[in-house]
């Protein structure tokens, strides 16, 4: 293919063979891409499932995130709903839609930037679909698996620590300044671009006891609001125990605004938030950020928090 | 809601709801929508999983098909998958772009045609997500079972027997008269709309020794391309032995072309296409149509077919 090629140029089997070149198979991947279906030896004798769009213009923008940004962050976002469960991502599908006149090596990096994310936890990619459309939209499946019994949004309990594993404001902060024509603090542009979910947390939240946990994808509050909802329980967090980094903080005096909103609504870090029994050590990772009573909804510092509680999809 | 509401109206978090509410659960599904993730309870030590994306204006029109045609056609698709390695589909997960302005009904008809297709061979919907875009793309995961060995494409031996199970050309002629402006033949409309692919014929194909199996979305002769490649043997098709059904032929004296083409160019019926071992009787369901041979690539009455051999994504 000469530079400048297109994902049209390569065609749909070109670019398959293409992509699929740039993955590498796990042990449990008994027929991977190629055949009508992928055959996944399963040891366990379930399996954690589940899906996520990424929509160029809502989820990315092409002049901020390269092809193996945009894989990375739709990789990261999907392995860590199994994170969430407490489990650990073993496999994952891939579905490309893309206009004919996408550069054949944006879609190349795309499929580094998955085959790079998943190599950090060891999944592989096991199977996908490409065709055309006006925009790119990227599909995502993963599978997985728990050690010990996965963890859901419903089981927290009034008294109950409310606890937070992984960085939160970070992507958002980046995402503002680049909303504003901007690069820099570098560093939270990076966590945009390249966000590092505590895969660890997950499964560690799951043997250490947690009786809930959710991952932070729209927002700490929004989440803590799906937790509070599930479980029937009122959630209240501390802002004196979040941590607000440093380079957030400079976004937020940059902008003006408070840059606790960034680290209460932002999404894109995958952060997980979980719940466990009173007197029980967190495991690590974790530190307490609140606490969970008889009730409902989510408060701030006892009170109502007047800014957004996160990211909506409609 | 009222009638005239749209996607944006409800919401993400209405719509998903609304959407779920029509979604019957397996006794596998041990946690459906709602969580972060789904959790399925998987027998044999195996999953079967494959991944489809079917765009507004490319794979559907919406003013050829309702939202619950396309559901059913985006199921089928994905059931015909596991189909194709002669297993069983248990669950599927469900992406749904769509612009805010795509009526509420739409994507609820959408959600009702995939649960009629899934009620079809027993199968859940799992999980899912829903986002905007500028067009409509329906994305979906399928996971199934194999009760015996899958049969994979790349098993054909030269003397096996050529044979295909379901309807060919009918929906490829419904789609070429839809093209026209044309709503009759109704056979061929209503098999553009309402494939209906032989489910039981992919278990039976394993059960009764199939060397390879695929099922025929992009062309009957595309298809054989590929059985003939992965498995690296020559196939030729006895066009003496397809079956041109009436519907189909009166397509193609409508159109002044050979009603052969859509028989051997046609996908979208999800025909399965199978080699068996000379000698053994074919499974209920499967015909013999041709002979595979030594050698490489696809003949039609042991010369070139001259016109095309399906369809292409790019």
């Amino acid at each position: 293919m000469p530079p400048g090629a297109t994902v049209a140029d390569a065609g749909e089997f070109g670019l398959i063979s293409r992509m699929v070149d740039l993955f590498e198979m796990g042990e449990h991947v008994l027929v991977g891409p190629g055949d009508d279906a992928a055959l996944l030896r399963i040891r366990k004798g379930h399996v954690v499932v589940s899906t996520d769009l990424m929509v160029e213009g809502r989820h990315f923008r092409r002049e901020w995130c390269d092809g193996a940004d945009v894989g990375r962050r739709a990789a990261a976002q999907n392995i860590s709903d199994v994170n969430a469960m407490g489990g650990r991502a073993h496999s994952l599908t891939v579905g490309l839609a893309a206009p004919a006149d996408l550069p054949l090596a944006w879609a190349l990096d795309l499929a580094r930037g998955f085959a790079e994310e998943c190599r950090l936890v060891g999944a592989s990619i096991v199977g996908g679909d490409v065709t055309r459309a006006d925009q790119v939209v990227v599909s995502v499946t993963v599978l997985g698996t728990c050690t010990v019994a996965p963890v859901l949004r419903s089981g927290a309990r009034p008294g109950d620590v409310l606890a937070l594993a992984g960085r939160q404001g970070w992507a958002a902060a980046g995402l503002a300044v680049l909303g504003r024509g901007f690069r820099s603090p570098r560093a939270v542009v990076e966590a945009y671009r390249h966000p590092e979910p505590p895969y660890e947390a997950g499964p560690a939240a799951a043997e250490g006891g947690a009786t809930a946990l959710i991952d932070v994808s729209d927002g700490l509050l929004a989440e803590a609001g799906h937790l509070a909802e599930a479980s029937e329980v009122a959630i209240d967090v501390r802002t004196a125990d979040l941590d607000v980094a440093e380079p957030v903080a400079a976004v937020g005096a940059a902008l003006g605004s408070d840059p606790l909103q960034l680290v209460l609504s932002g999404g894109d870090d995958h952060a997980l938030l979980a719940t466990f029994p009173p007197g029980v050590g967190l495991p690590e990772g974790f530190h307490a950020i609140g606490t969970v009573a008889e009730g409902s909804g989510v408060t701030v510092d006892g009170g109502a928090w007047e800014g957004a509680p996160g990211w909506t999809h409609f």
